[in-house]
This record gives structure tokens, sequence and C-alpha cells, in this order.
């Protein structure tokens, strides 16, 4: 089936989908995205993702093109007209295609910012077999940029690592800086030690993961004990279990890093609880 | 007039050159890219272009999707079309337009890249007004990734940096990493004390720049001497003299560096001297 996408007001088939070859965020890089997932035909913490949108754009000088309830519209119709049940809605903003490329931002009254809504099918989502297996991990340096706080599409490194992950054999990638585990590659990461749930706390150095977030607040009110504080790939491989969380992987548990089990090398307890609460309370919340 | 570019084989009028909204590019920053400026409708280091393209590719594990002789037609073919005289040539390639977004690289065999070129008219390259005034810059942290030798279109930090640059009053900002320029938003950094000139030694951290390689020629073919070592920005206040270099500067005289005026706040010998060397040599050897 041809996909419906959104560009700048108009719902198109997705082979008409295109941008001028100036847009800045194919010469430049220069725009930012969301990727809210769904369930059941429904958007899960769209709210959240609005809000994170618009302090990216925020720190880029940028500004959200349509109202938050036009956005909303935009992600439900979008979902309605390609029957989507489990999968995503990828929105995307740039500052647009000014007539000249040049370092300097172009005047955002002559020039409009583009936007690109569109959805991706993941039959699965939910009842996930990779998630009843668990993933494994690779690390790699982490040589990204400073801003990771925002979510902008400078993407080629968390994808090059992905690479090097599939490469040698694992699922993915834990990126570390000064030591320290900074975040999977397009994910947040966690441990668990002694029942304690361990993470790296919020800075320039991660995203701001919107599920991490929620996993988070549920753990705290099913009285789980949690931790902010950055931990070592020494430590992580020495921890009872490990996992991942993202909003197109919910809680995604890690069996494996740089080639040590952990665990019995199944998915741990509190993944496991963690994820069928997060699933349970997105089915109750989405809309 | 409307321009003429170039797009996977075609030659389009620019306002119908689109690319797929799945484009790598767009999506994900994945692609490199090339200027070369052109005087008297010519290309200015035509060759070392293509070889450091080649090199930026490989490190991504990506083609040149056409022979070299096949990139300078294209190359010459725009120029001619657009009748361009001074200005520059640019050329991008990503990793195409996927059916899907993904992290990993889609296959190469299914999935064939993009490659965009497009002319940008510069009257007044050759003599340029600024030149005989010079720049100011202003210094400010280089956050940016770790690979800045391969020449992504990840540009969006130096586009703030030059937006920064342009708020405080100046044209351009150098980057520092370790109390150290690495270079400015598009262009390599040098000082000049005591007649010696003084540049960043390539590494991973700066662009390898072609403009900074002829320089460096031409500054040792006229008996200049020329060291390879990092410099601080406190040690690029008290220079005689400092200048930028880049495919669409040449040779750019600093006057005054973070509100220092360097010598008498006028473009130095050193800098003035080796701008006429090189326009001089390049137009003997353009193409």
């Amino acid at each position: 089936m041809m996909r419906t996408v959104y560009i700048n007001g108009d719902y198109l088939p997705e082979n008409e989908a295109k941008v001028s070859i100036f847009d800045r965020g194919f010469l430049m890089a220069d725009g930012v995205y969301e990727v809210t997932s769904v369930i059941d035909s429904k958007l899960v913490d769209f709210d959240r993702h609005v809000t994170r949108l618009q302090r990216s754009l925020k720190e880029l000088e940028m500004k959200l093109p349509l109202s938050v309830r036009e956005l909303l519209e935009v992600h439900q119709e979008l979902v309605r007209a390609n029957r989507l049940e489990e999968g995503l809605v990828y929105l995307q903003i740039t500052r647009g295609a000014p007539p000249e490329r040049d370092f300097s931002f172009p005047n955002p009254d002559e020039t409009p910012q583009t936007i690109v809504l569109f959805t991706q099918s993941k039959p699965g989502l939910t009842d996930s077999p990779l998630a009843k297996q668990g993933i494994k991990v690779i690390s790699i340096d982490d040589i990204r940029w400073g801003r990771r706080d925002i979510k902008t599409v400078q993407l080629l490194y968390p994808s090059m690592g992905k690479m090097m992950a599939l490469k040698s054999g694992a699922d993915d990638a834990w990126m570390l800086q000064d030591g320290y585990v900074t975040e999977g590659t397009s994910n947040n990461a966690f441990i668990v030690k002694n029942k304690k749930i361990i993470t790296r706390p919020l800075s320039n150095k991660i995203l701001h993961g919107i599920t991490r977030a929620s996993v988070m607040r549920f753990a705290k009110e099913s009285q789980m004990e949690l931790v902010e504080r950055c931990f070592s790939i020494e430590e992580a491989k020495a921890a009872d279990e490990a996992f991942i969380t993202s909003a197109s992987n919910f809680v995604m548990p890690v069996v494996e890093i740089d080639g040590v089990t952990l665990g019995d090398g199944t998915p741990g307890l509190v993944a496991t609880r963690l994820r069928e609460i997060y699933i349970s309370e997105c089915r109750k919340q989405a809309k």
C-alpha cells in the first residue's frame, strides 16, 4: 500500500513527497525531529513529544509552524489514512529552503520552514519477539556533537554506530564518553544492580528521552528504587540486568554487553516488568 | 535567471530539483559534499576536490556514483549552462532514499545514492572588497563531532557559529577545543607572527582544506616560513596578522579577533601577498 505522507500542508502519496535540494535539512542538517509511537491506532505520549519538539525548536531559534491542535490532527489523520495499528509517526521540521545555500540562517519571514510527517508500520511493536529474547550491545566511543539534548537530524554517527554493532553480530551500540555510558544509538541506557535501577542523569550529553521519563515515573509509582547517576561500561557488564528505552522500542531488555552475558542471558525481571507496565499504561493514556 | 542544476543524471531547472523526504541526506545527514570555486569560468583545484571527496565517501562506505571524467563534465556543463564566471560549484552525495527510515545503512544494490550539483554565482570573488578590508572573528567552543576530516553535511553547529558571529557584529567564528583554535566555521585558520606562518596540523579535528594545502604550497615556493602546530586564541590575538582559507574565500585577511585589533587593523602583508599568489596560480591552473 502506498503511504500517505504530510508535507507543508499537503497530504501526498509517499512517492510524490519531495523537498527542494536547497532545503537546509538536506544541505546542512538544520532540522529537528520527533518519533511518536502508535498503539491500538492511538498516539503514545503525544503531548510530551510536542513539548520536547518545542524545546528543540527554541534552542535553534525556530518555531512550531502549526498549532499543537493542528499538529495532533495531522498525526491522527496520517494514522487514519494509513490504517496504522502499531508503529510510529515521524515528524521533521527544518529551517526551509532559502534561494541560496549560506551558513547564516535565512530570514524566517522570507523562507518558510519545512514540515514533514510520515508513518511507519511496525507490527509486533507491543508483542515483540525480540523483547522476549533481549538484545546484544557493543560499546563504542561517543564522538557526537555537544548538544545531544537537541533532537537534531545529525544522525550520521548513531547510524555508523548501528552498523558497527550489526557487523559485530550485536543489535545496537552503547556510546562511551570519559569512561561512562552516555546512551544507545537511538535510545537511553539503563542497568539494574541489586534491584536498583540506574540511569545517567539528564544533561547536554544525552537525549531527554520521553520513554525514559515515562518508564522512570512508572518505576517510582511501582516502588522500585531508581538512581540517576553515570555508570561505566565495566559496571554495566557486571550488572544483574540492563535495558534500553525509546519510542520505537518501549522497554527492550539487553542480555549481552561487549560479549559478556548478563545474568542467565535472558531478559531480566525488572526490564520485563517495566515493559509490561509501560505498554499497559500507554494503552490507557494513548489518544 | 533560473539556474540549471544536476540531480541523479538529469539537468533540471532549480525549482524542479527535489529529493525524496526519505533521502538519508534529509533524514540523517548521511551525506558528504564538496565546493569547487570557479574563476574565469574555470574550475579551481578540481582534481584535489575529487580526491578528498573519494576519501570522505570511503570513510562512510559510500562510492563515487560517476567516473571522475563524468563528474568533471557535469561541473563544466553546469558552469556553461549557467554562464558562471566567478562563483562555485556545490556537489553533494548522500546514501539515497531507502523505502523506510532506518539507522542501519540501506543495501547499496537496492538504494542508489543521490548526487546533486548546483552553481552559485559570486561576482567579486577574486576582486573582493571584503579582502581589502579584512574580516572580524569571534571565538566560540568547538562542540562538533569527532570526525571533522570527513566533509559531511552535519553543518548545523558551524551555521549556529556563523550566526553567533553575525549577532556580535563579527563576520565569522573561530572554534576552540582544549584551548586551541581548530578552524573557522567553514575555513581553515592561520596566524602570522614575526613573518612565520602558523596553522594547525591535519587530524580528525579539522577539515583537510584544499585551499589550505594550496596556500601552504605556494607559501613554501615563495620561501615563506611555515609551521604546522596548534595555537591558542591568546596567541592569535597577539599575532601580527591572521587569515582564513577556503574554496569560496581563497585567502581572506582577519583584522580583529574577539574585539582585539591585529596590527594596524588592516589586512597584513603576508595574507595580502598569499591572496595575490593564490589567485594568480589558480588562474593559470584552473580547467
